[in-house]
């Protein structure tokens, strides 16, 4: 089992088959030794989690956990991308986070904290990214939070 | 003619002379093999097309012909890149795409669709990307769409 | 004294110590040739600047001030980047600016002008990027502009 494997039963964090997108597109695209995710929402056993906005539907609090169910399946498109074996992540990064709330909101990075901390707690410092954390207009279907991320791999 | 000049002509599409930046940008930079282009929004022979806001101006099915413009131009820049030659292309690694949408628009993949299903008929396998679909909160000139991409190069 | 440096200095800039994020993610991360920045907001000597919505709380001629800080603390994460030495800069490769305008506002490009004309004055050739200028729905912490950056290094 290899260390990232062991993080992950360690936090009680399954990772799920990908989502396979339902159009002309993919979740992740390899170039180089650099894997691009398709844009990750809270999507949980097929059902989408935490939609409304945020400061009015969805609370700061809950659209963080929105965000680290984002970066789960960001780790699941990764995982596909290495052949199943996550002991090949080098490096996440990039993490750009768009988040659904309100015109006033001005809490984006304590949301997509949820995301950047997941990311640490199962890759250690290879999990440390840049990143940008921004409020979206609208986001598909109402999901309040949207991630996508860049990985470099083995 | 390559297969890509090949399939254009089949879709009746026409590439135009990229759009030149007005300011202190370019509509493409090669790094590597990775072309990174500007945001490219919908704009025909030197006019912008569909202007406003999707979900009030504007409809799901017109912001995808938008983004499809959105696309076409992208294609245009990365012609460019290769000199003409777009046989070059390895692969259609990212698109980001921002629709100006209704602060309740959910429908941004509907209308994103239009450029991802555009670059699958003209590359095939090469074309499929991964994918970001998002809401922005307002968009340069009112336009509808602004698409971005990162192109796999020879 | 390299030529980046003698313009810095003929402009009247100074690269400040990069802003250290206060969670965890990092300011920037290099892979391969390429240094992506976290995304940079208009802060100054520890303070934040221009904050407000651009085209109520701000004018476009302060926004685009307001992008030129981010641009600086850009440069500065890029120069952390190269351990100090700003020639080794080849290529500013992209920049993404994201306004945070009136659901109306559509001078996107005239904000972000004020990031990508420094990147020129800095870097002559080797400044003109690829862009995106798009709106966002918010910003954190009410700030008017934030830019995020992919820079390619020696």
């Amino acid at each position: 089992m290899s260390d990232v494997d062991q993080r992950l039963e360690e936090l009680g964090i399954e990772i799920p088959t990908p989502a396979a997108p339902v159009a002309n597109y993919v979740g992740w695209v390899k170039s180089g030794n650099l894997v691009f995710t398709a844009g990750q929402v809270p999507l949980k056993d097929g059902a989408f989690q935490y939609q409304g906005v945020v400061g009015k539907d969805v609370s700061v609090e809950d659209a963080a956990e929105a965000a680290k169910l984002c970066a789960i399946n960001i780790i699941a498109q990764v995982k596909d991308a290495c052949g199943g074996d996550l002991s090949k992540v080098k490096r996440v990064v990039k993490l750009v986070g768009f988040v659904n709330g309100v015109p006033e909101f001005q809490d984006q990075p304590k949301v997509i904290n949820g995301a950047s901390d997941l990311m640490v707690a199962v890759f250690g410092e290879r999990g440390k990214h840049a990143r940008s954390a921004v409020g979206a207009g609208s986001l598909p279907l109402n999901v309040s939070v949207e991630i996508e991320a860049v990985v470099e791999v083995e």
